[in-house]
């Protein structure tokens, strides 16, 4: 079955206005499908955004009590296309292979909804968008740091616009499961199972290091401009692949870049002949740096740098027992949500022992939360892959949960929304 | 006791000159400490780098024997000032916790050379240095790949004019166990203990991809000008300081990152005032990032981008193993050096399998080997730390292999060299 026959036209919430996203910048202009908030949003910083333009995807049908909604969140360089070919990249989209028909995440019983993130660069309001002071000048680095917090609250204007009260399920890894987490800690009454996966309860040290390096990448980038570079119509291409090419290393395990690379060497395409170009020994170079170079180079086709500072701060800011006197159980007290936790054992970004500490956290809190830790040698990348286990968990877990929450069975047949 | 104190003035060796190291680039022109060898050396890619000038220094006195000198091989942005203050940095020099009077190193019983690695800025013969056909113009990237069997048969030809056949002791750490094994593995009758610390027999395709990123970084810095960054008097530096502060966080584990700052925030200095500065959130940063602005930016002052490129490249392509059939134990077969091989337990840039693996070869080939795990949560970087155990593991060590190798104790009256 073709999974964008299963896209459906959302109405227009109450309120919203459809119009065109803007997409100043490089990136080929697109019309993502979005819902606008005039009245916009405020944000933690303080600042109203307003007006505020939500772009997403929905895959299955809305059940007739809307009770069937599951929203999944993406990570920090996912996007909203998440079961579907994607419109700049070509490729299939980042969850093909647990969202759809008959899948973990089945859209015969499902309503998916997929929200590009408040910052993003894939319709939603972000960086990228004309500022409503400037006569259609992009923010740009003017941007207003938003918080994981930020994200949940636009996501649930969104929510409410289509009409759905409670969300059956949400479900995110890395950066998408900050945001169950948050979605949880702030509506517990509009969440009635979450499922974050390969995710903590406050950025690291080290992963704010790491993303602090990468920042610096693209400030050392000439084309960077001090931020206003679309004013060129250039993109700090160089500093975006450094940033990404950096990032990818932690998405891996040391044991799956040696599986897959190990230290094979290939010709070095540009070899010495430029000596501007990678010193090469012998003309060689080894395959895993090939790689690095085109998940490089792939990346900053689809992504916009302003965008990539903004969303890798809201990770860093990300804190939520701060936000509750540092008790992170306090942030749960009381809740009904059914939690399943998950992590995996090789991933060094988000390592099972900060799932453990939310796991204990919603114990202590007297939630209802499992914890599963899959096996793998993939990294913390193991939730875009393959893994058997993983979609296991998935399935079990939402199934069970729609047991209990009275849901009907996949049918070809559910009455649509009237 | 100063330290500087202990300092000799090594005599020139057999056909050697001494002259002014070569110091074109941007560091302040320093005079260091040299051997020049006309003949020069034949590397591994077939070039012959001739002349061929090697600055070192040394601490403590040449027995009458020449039979108490050990070799202290410093790592990637390490450099020949192991036990005295820097003449660039100012700070103590990288090893002056283990190097020095009634130190583990003892300069009081041992004859300690440090040598500036070929393909380095310090002195020694690298792309900061005047190439011999392009009228005092530098090499820049053009200079010739080096590997770390190059590095290691460079710091032979040194130890030789120094009247030295049989070194008592080769020591060094990360790239510089690299280099032990290297001599264990090229000149076993000259070796009679090695101390490999914190390394591997080859570099993993993980530490390769954090090396090919370092240097994408740097390519990407407007200033570095396809290579020739100094010929308007320029430094890559942002790219530079991007590939240190990268390379910074792999020096470290997740703990010693946690243990020193944790989530904890400061003012930003530069906040959003300068929209090319760094996003802060709220006008505050987190203090690792600072801490790695820092690391950063002192660093750029000492390294040439260059040397980083040929010495990261040298690392890339160890694999002693390789040059043996595959069988690492092959590389070792006869050996009658004594080894100890220490590993730290939160290492993650050379964990302690790697180690492990390399006792576990010498031990195929009957070699005298044992081997140390120090439990630590300081990362790779602990080898230069405070780590009281590991100190007693080198003075026991050493103290051993010295009490086989008849060597005289401690004492304030060896007679020096006629």
């Amino acid at each position: 079955m073709d999974q964008s026959a299963t896209l459906i036209e959302t109405p227009p919430g109450p309120g919203s206005v459809q119009d065109q996203a803007s997409t100043a910048g490089t990136a080929a202009p697109h019309e993502h499908s979005h819902v606008s908030f005039q009245e916009g949003l405020e944000l933690e910083c303080g600042v109203v955004l307003a007006p505020m333009v939500m772009a997403y995807r929905t895959y299955g049908r809305l059940g007739p009590r809307a009770d069937n909604a599951v929203l999944v969140c993406h990570a920090l360089t996912g996007d909203q296309y998440a079961a579907e070919t994607h419109p700049v990249s070509g490729k299939p989209g980042w969850w093909s292979r647990l969202v759809g028909p008959g899948l973990p995440i089945d859209t015969d019983r499902f309503f998916v909804i997929c929200i590009n993130v408040l910052g993003g660069c894939m319709g939603s309001t972000g960086p990228r968008s004309a500022r409503p002071d400037a006569g259609g000048e992009p923010w740009g680095t003017e941007f207003p740091p938003v918080t994981i917090r930020d994200m949940v609250a636009a996501q649930a204007k969104v929510v409410s616009s289509l009409g759905i009260e409670r969300l059956f399920a949400v479900v995110g890894g890395s950066m998408g499961g900050m945001q169950v987490l948050s979605w949880a800690a702030t509506y517990p009454e509009r969440v009635f199972a979450a499922l974050p996966i390969a995710t903590a309860s406050f950025h690291s040290a080290q992963n704010i290091a790491f993303n602090e390096v990468s920042r610096q990448a693209i400030f050392a980038d000439p084309d960077w401009h001090g931020g206003r570079y679309w004013a060129d119509g250039l993109v700090p291409a160089r500093g975006l692949a450094v940033a990404r090419m950096m990032a990818h290393i932690t998405y891996l395990s040391e044991e799956a870049l040696t599986r897959k690379f190990g230290r094979r060497v290939q010709r070095d395409p540009i070899a010495k002949a430029d000596a501007g170009a990678p010193l090469s020994l012998f003309g060689e170079m080894f395959e895993v740096e090939s790689y690095l170079r085109h998940q490089g180079s792939s990346f900053v086709r689809r992504f916009d740098a302003n965008s990539y500072l903004t969303i890798t701060r809201a990770m860093d800011y990300f804190d939520i027992a701060m936000d509750h006197g540092g008790d992170l159980s306090a942030a749960f007290v009381g809740t009904r949500t059914r939690f399943c936790i998950v992590s995996f054992s090789s991933d060094w970004l988000f390592p099972t022992p900060q799932s453990r500490a939310v796991a204990r956290a919603l114990n202590k809190a007297a939630a209802n939360v499992s914890f599963v830790e899959i096996e793998t040698d993939k990294g913390h990348d193991a939730f875009l892959l393959d893994e058997p286990e993983f979609d296991r968990t998935i399935r079990g877990f939402l199934s069970g949960c729609a047991e209990h929450a009275g849901l009907a069975t996949p049918t070809t047949d559910i009455p649509t929304v009237p």
